[in-house]
């Protein structure tokens, strides 16, 4: 079939889905031809089964096998190779969303560090429940659609904690969305076109990638550093790709737990200014943070900062109420594009997001959730170096910590091995603007202590 | 300026417009100029106030005039003319979701006879209050997002439903949205691309033609009657524009009331076949139809059908709760841009919704919504008759009739009258594919027994 060399720099990984690749664009293999079994193959080539798996599921992804239930891997036809890349031939597709499948359709898995959600015994779920009880008991006309933008004591309360967080609105330009994803992929469409370059950060929230390359932005990676960006690569980039917007998250950023400086925000901004760009902060982690940090919103005050946040992270993700706030013509675009794509958000969640915010306990469940993540923090840091692990950075608070492993060149193969532990890696290319093979993983800290996590990472030691 | 004809067959919002549009193109209004107030315009031209609202609505929704508040109408630069113009010059763009905002803004009027939902107290709130009970009472994990197909003894009560409206699916085969507009905008990503041709029922859904323009579809509109559709032209415009998509509602249209007799089901299917298109169902109103009609996916069983519905209508449009089945293919592609485009939906209200249609008292329920709509059908069509309107057809079941009267010729006019007297109405060009001014006004049946608004239409036999 093809020869792969292990001694090459190039990792296996990527050995078999060019030599794959090769023999398809060759014709030497053709559309429906079965193709050997992840054991078979591995076996023949003397190859970890992991690394195959990840192969055969970037082949899938990049459009080039099709998975077939219980029968095994088939090469595409060609038309639907080339109709399923959007993003031209090549490019991971709207089909790389395996990835999506994957980490939801695993919630089933009994440990879960690689997530990006808190254990629900973390949550404010005393605080929904009284909430709930009190709608039932309300005498509340839950008939007719709720208001476009969202309930307007949420709005007025979202105002006030901008305000709180030096962002000056008025609750006009507060929208309320399903979660901040709805937000994002709002402001995803209303800003960016099919073929537009769009800044992101690198590594950079996995469902943002998804999401732009399924408008079919290219993707320009900002790359992040544990101060921030890397400023001198993020003015050349935008030099070179000319990008019209920039979607990053400063604070706490997921995956890498990074924080930027208040220096570099500032240079953020002079950049945009110097370059015409429109910034998308996602701002999800500000309650988490122990520091009263400034943002970009609160330096630009929405002149070319579109932000963004939820309560996901601290209420419940199951209630889906997020926002997202802008100078008052781009918030009015935002609207109307959330009517057209599914009419109002159910004004329904959010009168109950409202009452878990107004309950009494709610300042005291905050600063409980901060200092056990500050705790989970130390303590999987100081596990992870014993184990041999680099960090990225120690943020010491917020949800994630960003490591890798000298033994571990392909994170993904790690995560497929895991899988069969019943345990849930978050492997580094999925964070990734191109994809490619990465040795990070992110850590969640918050599922962090757990026996059999432990117990699997450590064998990485003998490797 | 320029003159206007009363005597010509061209209505008067049209020379309006295009005079404008002649005055703009030739240079003699530039950028940033003030326009006269619209009763300026109305006073030199000796027209009726209301005509030029509705021409300066447009020429707003055209991108050329730029409305301030407080200060008036002004020429819009050329660039943002064009960059506000998505589907190219001359064409209604996403700005002309003034519609949804006065639509969503006008709740608050008196009286609402032109609006696509039911009063608060034609809904199933108490079953709604019983299941919040229920939920805030159990001891329910909201932690965690939910599946993300949606909540599984949900999606098995569709399946349900389905089968007893003869479509056999199994559970994996059912997406859970936010409403049913989600679904549609779903589909619509996921088969539309920009500049493609699509088929509309003409006239139809208001809310996804916007979203069909939004996504720079040309829209291609399949005539409705009475009976269900013009076949003959349906398939005139199939050869013309070969069109890959077609969007209708079969049963109990908004905005025309009319149902598809199962012959035109099936010629519409043979139609889909020998011209490949994929025909998406929106079976929204399946509950309110006391007859047990066939459906396209009845017919298909979901081969070239993709369907669509929710429970707004029956429960409330506030817990914005819908859902689409599909081949499992496809199905799976909607999936994952349901996740893309804002993760799962609430899990909560799913289960709010589950209680609600488990609840004992829903059939009663639903038997009464019945019994109620085809009371209010018969009123309406008896009052409107008397006042001298033509009506397109008699649905005797479901929310709407559509009628026109002789002394109207744009009911746009009359709608921007109407609004002064605290009503409410749906102006026929808001449903139809090109936006030109309409006779035809969409009355929901369950709004139509109120003294105001037949006192405003009675007025109408004097003019």
């Amino acid at each position: 079939m093809f020869a792969l060399d292990p001694q090459s720099s190039v990792p296996l990984v990527t050995q078999i889905v060019g030599g794959f690749r090769q023999l398809m664009d060759d014709g030497a293999l053709r559309a429906g031809a079965k193709l050997p079994s992840i054991r078979q193959f591995a076996h023949a080539h003397g190859v970890s089964v992991y690394t195959v798996v990840d192969a055969y599921d970037r082949l899938v992804a990049l459009g080039y096998f099709l998975s077939q239930a219980h029968s095994g891997f088939f090469v595409r036809s060609r038309s639907s190779q080339e109709s399923s890349s959007l993003g031209g031939s090549g490019h991971y597709s709207f089909d790389s969303m395996w990835y999506l499948r994957r980490i939801f359709e695993n919630r089933a898995l009994r440990s879960k560090p690689g997530c990006g959600w808190l254990p629900g015994d973390w949550l404010f779920t005393e605080g929904m429940r009284r909430s709930l009880r009190s709608l039932a008991a309300e005498d509340v006309d839950l008939g007719g659609y709720g208001e476009p933008k969202g309930y307007l004591p949420l709005r007025q309360l979202v105002r006030d904690l901008l305000a709180a967080r030096e962002v000056v609105v008025n609750a006009d330009q507060v929208l309320l969305t399903q979660g901040s994803s709805q937000a994002m992929d709002l402001a995803a469409r209303r800003l960016v076109r099919e073929g537009d370059a769009v800044l992101v950060d690198e590594p950079g929230y996995a469902n943002l990638l998804f999401s732009l390359r399924f408008l079919g932005a290219r993707l320009v990676g900002a790359p992040r550093t544990p101060a921030g960006y890397d400023l001198e690569t993020l003015e050349a980039r935008i030099i070179e790709h000319r990008p019209k917007v920039f979607f990053t998250q400063p604070r706490l950023q997921s995956p890498t737990g990074s924080s930027a400086s208040l220096a570099h925000l500032h240079r953020v901004l002079q950049l945009a200014e110097k370059y015409d760009l429109i910034v998308v902060e996602n701002d999800i982690y500000a309650d988490l943070d122990p520091e009263s940090r400034p943002s970009l919103a609160s330096l630009d005050q929405l002149k070319r900062v579109i932000y963004i946040s939820s309560f996901s992270k601290t209420i419940s993700p199951n209630i889906r109420v997020g926002f997202v706030a802008a100078n008052p013509e781009l918030l009015e675009e935002l609207a109307r594009l959330k009517m057209i794509s599914g009419l109002t958000s159910s004004e329904f969640t959010e009168r109950l997001a409202y009452g878990a915010l107004t309950d009494g306990r709610w300042r005291k469940h905050i600063k409980t959730l901060k200092e056990r993540l500050a705790q989970g923090q130390q303590q999987l840091a100081t596990q992870l170096l014993e184990l041999g692990f680099e960090l990225f950075t120690e943020p010491k608070a917020g949800l994630f910590l960003w490591a890798r492993h000298p033994a571990v060149q392909n994170a993904a193969e790690l995560a497929y091995k895991a899988v069969e532990q019943d345990i849930l890696l978050g492997p580094g290319h999925l964070f990734s603007v191109d994809l490619e093979p990465s040795p990070w993983l992110r850590f969640n800290v918050a599922w962090g202590q757990d026996e059999a996590v432990l117990r699997f990472l450590s064998a990485l030691k003998a490797t």
